[in-house]
């Protein structure tokens, strides 16, 4: 195996992670999941290694492509929907497992100016909407 | 000057963020302020550069810079503090102005585990608790 598919190979998705999100993509490093809330454009960044809880226990080479991506996220996500804002945010203080939020914010959303956490409880998107928005994404990510 | 120098030059902070902070330290990119509210020991990070709103519209050299600066105040906060969880975000909803914002979180922390923003009113530090909070922080991050 090659170095990143060994370090991946000991990875697990956290259940809460897995059971609040769809996947949208596999990258380098992280797993990109969509949040199943249709009042936000919300993205969940999970770098695939196992026992990671904050940015700084990333190394070297994997916080760089960690950044690369999370900027790679977030400039899609600002093309793609044209936010007032974008939210990034590691926090885990619920779920310990180092994820990294990419929200888009409008100043019409019903959180706003507030952070997302806890506003409102979530909508899910339907079967149609939700693949329309993960062949979007995929779309503004650029293969 | 140096590219760094007149890169900062154009660099104002915004007032607000200037209002609410102490100024810890300047680094390469970022300058280094803690928020004066001690319910939490909170820092902000601002790359010094202008008309920044995002992440993701750095320079690949600043954003290795500024990441390099966040995980350093990351994990001097949690030697120093030794906390349940560490909470990374730029948000910007409210100020614009590109800042992240690096909070050290404890699970008997007045928020818990909901994000700090907006939860309890800033507890201003003491004079002499505000030196001791600096000098502290200065030490952690080592030079």
């Amino acid at each position: 195996m090659t170095a990143t598919a060994l370090a991946t190979a000991d990875f697990d998705l956290h259940p809460q992670l897995a059971a609040d999100t769809v996947e949208v993509d596999r990258w380098t490093c992280c797993r990109v999941l969509l949040i199943d809330d249709a009042t936000y454009p919300w993205l969940i960044l999970v770098p695939q290694r196992p026992s990671l809880r904050e940015l700084h226990d990333l190394s070297a080479d994997d916080l760089a492509q960690v950044t690369a991506e999370i900027v790679r996220a977030s400039a899609a996500m600002e093309r793609l929907f044209q936010p007032d804002k974008m939210n990034v945010a590691a926090l885990g203080n619920q779920v310990s497992q180092l994820h990294i939020h990419v929200i888009a914010r409008f100043e019409d959303d019903p959180a706003w100016p507030k952070p997302v956490w806890g506003v409102t409880p979530a909508i899910p998107y339907g079967a149609h909407d939700l693949a329309a928005r993960i062949e979007a994404l995929r779309g503004a990510f650029g293969g």
